[in-house]
C-alpha cells in the first residue's frame, strides 16, 4: 500500500508517552524488536524515544540507540521528542527523521515540566528550526510541535481556548512545520476537539498537526471521532494503552494503538496496518517488560466475524 | 431539575444486561439499594430486570419484588425485559411503566435466543400491544423494541441494513412506541452508526428509539458520538459496564455509566445525574457482589479540575 492510499495516519508513542511513564526499563534489544514488529505491522510514523537527559527518564537513556536502529527499517518515519534545544541537537545528530517538541499552553505545567514559560518553549523552537535548517537538505529533520495541556491542565484547569489558538499560530511563526493539540491530562470532550481542531485548521491550513489523546476518562476514541469529523488526519496512539498511572487501574494511558486502528478501518479509513499482526506485536511489550498490564478491547474480543478492512471495501 | 430540562437520557441497564452475565446472584435487598441509589443520582429511566423463566436466568428471578419496590421510588421510568407475551404478562401485572423487548434482526440469532423467527418475534409485539392497551388508561404501561444484533451479528456475521430498517417498520407497525438500536455483539463503527440512526429517524420518526452499545471492541463512546451527532436522545448504558464475558477480562459489556454521563456533560448536555453520586452508587454492586470486577475510567480518575455540569454551564 502507497502512502496516496493511507487515509488516517496513526502514529505509534509507546516507546516514548508509554515507556516514560514506566519506571521499569526494557531492554533495548527488545525495543528494537517491537518496533521492528509495529514496522511490519504496517505502522508509517513511530516516536521511539525521548533526548531528555538520561538521569531524568533512565528508562529512554538508550534513544540514540534505538533512533539509529529504527532508521534502517525501510518505510517508516522515525522521531523522537526533544524537550529543548539540547535534546533536539541529539536528535539530529542520532539522525531522526522528525524532532517532535512539547510546548505547554499551560503555564504552571510548562514551568513544571520544562522549566520555562510557553513564550520562552516558543523561542526554544526558533532556535530547533535553525538547527534543523543547517542540516544538509537531503538529511534535514522535520520540527513538529504538540501543544500540551490544549484542552485543560491539572494543575491551573482551565486553559483558555484562544490562548492555545495565539500559541500555535506562534509556534508556527517560530518555525514549527506542524502544530498538534494535546489531551495531556485527559480532560477533553469531543464538543471542545471538534470546535478547537477546526478552529487550528482555520489559522494554520495545512500546518494543523495530529490528534494527541489520553484515554484517562475512557474518552480516547469518543475525541478521535470528533477529530475525524472536521479533517484531522493524524492520531497518536500507545501500544497496549501504555502509559498513564500506574498506581489507577484503567486510567491507562494513550489511546490503544489497536482499537484506534479497528475504529478507523471499520469505519472505511484506510491505515495501512494490519490489526493481527500488530496485535501479534503486543508480545514484545511482555516480552521486554514481564508482567507489565497491557490494554485494549479489540485484542481481548478478535476481530468481529466478517471483518473487512477498508482497503478491500474500497477495492470491492 | 424538570425533564425539560433534560437534553439525553441514560437509561441505566446494569440490573438487566449487566446481571444476566452474572452467573452469582445479587440478593433483592442489595438490588433494591442499588436502584435507589440510582434514581438518587438523578438516574430517570432504570431497566430493574427481566421477565424471563426464573429456571433460566435464576440471577434475575425477582425481577417482579423489584419493580413493585422500584415503583414506588418517585421520579423514575421503571422498565423491565420480555421476551414473549408471557414475560410481557408478568410485568404488567408486577406494574412496570415500560416493557421492553428484544427483537433480533439476525435470523439465526433469533432462533437461539428467543426460538422464534423475526416474523415471529413481530406478532409476539403485536400481542404484546393488545395486552397493553387492555390495561386501564391511567395505569397503560409503554411498550418499546431494541433491535438486537442490529450492527452485524457473532453467529452470522453481516446483517443487512435495508432488512434492519424493513424490521423497524414492521415493529411500528405491530405497536411498538419506539424501536431502538442495539450492538449486541460489539459490532458497530461510528460510520454505521450514524447512517443507520439517520435512517430509522426518517422512518420512523419520534418512534425512532434509543442507542445500546456494547463495549465489546472498546468502540462504546466513539459511537455513541456519533449517535447525538444525527440527535439520539436515549442511551442505554451500564453502571461499572456489568455485563459481557467474564471470562475476557476487558471486553466489559455496555457502554459504562459513569463515562457515559461524563461525556455527555462535557459536551455541556444535561443528563440530571450527578456523577459523584453515581460513583458512589457503586459501592452497591460490590455490597451485592463481593469481589465482581467493575469497570470505568472516570471513577478511577475523579472529575477533571474546575468541571462544570453542563445545566451551571447553561444557567452561567
Amino acid at each position: 500500500m502507497t502512502d496516496s492510499q493511507i487515509d488516517v495516519v496513526v502514529s505509534e508513542v509507546g516507546l516514548r508517552d508509554g515507556l516514560q511513564s514506566i519506571k521499569r526499563v526494557m531492554p533495548t534489544e527488545a525495543k528494537i524488536r517491537w518496533v521492528t514488529a509495529l514496522a511490519e505491522a504496517g505502522l508509517r510514523e513511530i516516536e521511539v524515544g525521548s533526548f531528555v537527559p538520561p538521569k531524568l527518564l533512565p528508562q529512554l537513556g538508550d534513544t540514540e540507540e534505538i533512533v539509529r536502529a529504527a532508521i534502517k527499517i525501510p518505510g517508516i518515519t522515525v522521531l523522537a521528542l526533544a524537550p529543548n534545544l539540547k535534546g533536539a541537537e541529539r536528535a539530529v545528530a542520532a539522525g531522526v527523521h522528525k524532532v517532535t517538541m512539547p510546548v505547554s499552553a499551560s503555564r504552571e505545567h510548562s514551568m513544571a515540566n520544562l522549566r520555562k514559560t510557553p513564550e520562552e518553549a516558543v523561542e526554544e523552537i526558533r532556535k530547533v528550526r535553525q538547527l534543523c535548517d543547517s542540516q544538509a537538505a537531503d538529511s534535514r529533520p522535520g520540527l513538529e510541535v504538540g501543544i500540551s495541556m490544549a484542552f485543560g491542565c491539572s494543575l491551573q484547569g482551565l486553559v483558555p481556548e484562544d490562548w492555545v489558538m495565539k500559541l500555535a499560530i506562534m509556534l508556527v511563526e517560530a518555525g514549527a512545520e506542524s502544530v498538534g493539540l494535546s489531551d495531556t491530562a485527559g480532560y477533553a470532550n469531543p464538543a471542545q476537539v471538534k470546535r478547537m481542531f477546526a478552529q487550528l485548521q482555520r489559522e494554520l491550513g495545512d500546518k494543523a498537526g495530529a490528534a494527541h489523546f489520553h484515554n484517562t476518562r475512557g474518552q480516547g476514541l469518543a475525541n478521535v471521532v470528533a477529530a475525524l469529523d472536521v479533517g484531522v488526519k493524524t492520531f497518536d496512539a500507545s501500544q497496549g494503552g501504555l502509559g498513564g498511572c500506574p498506581y489507577a487501574p484503567g486510567a491507562s494511558g494513550n489511546v490503544v494503538t489497536e482499537d484506534l486502528v479497528f475504529l478507523l478501518e471499520s469505519m472505511g479509513l484506510r491505515t495501512g496496518i494490519n490489526i493481527e499482526r500488530l496485535i501479534a506485536a503486543r508480545a514484545f511489550i511482555t516480552q521486554g517488560l514481564p508482567g507489565e498490564q497491557i490494554y485494549g478491547n479489540v485484542p481481548d474480543a478478535g476481530l468481529p466475524k466478517g471483518f473487512v478492512y477498508a482497503a478491500e471495501a474500497h477495492a470491492s
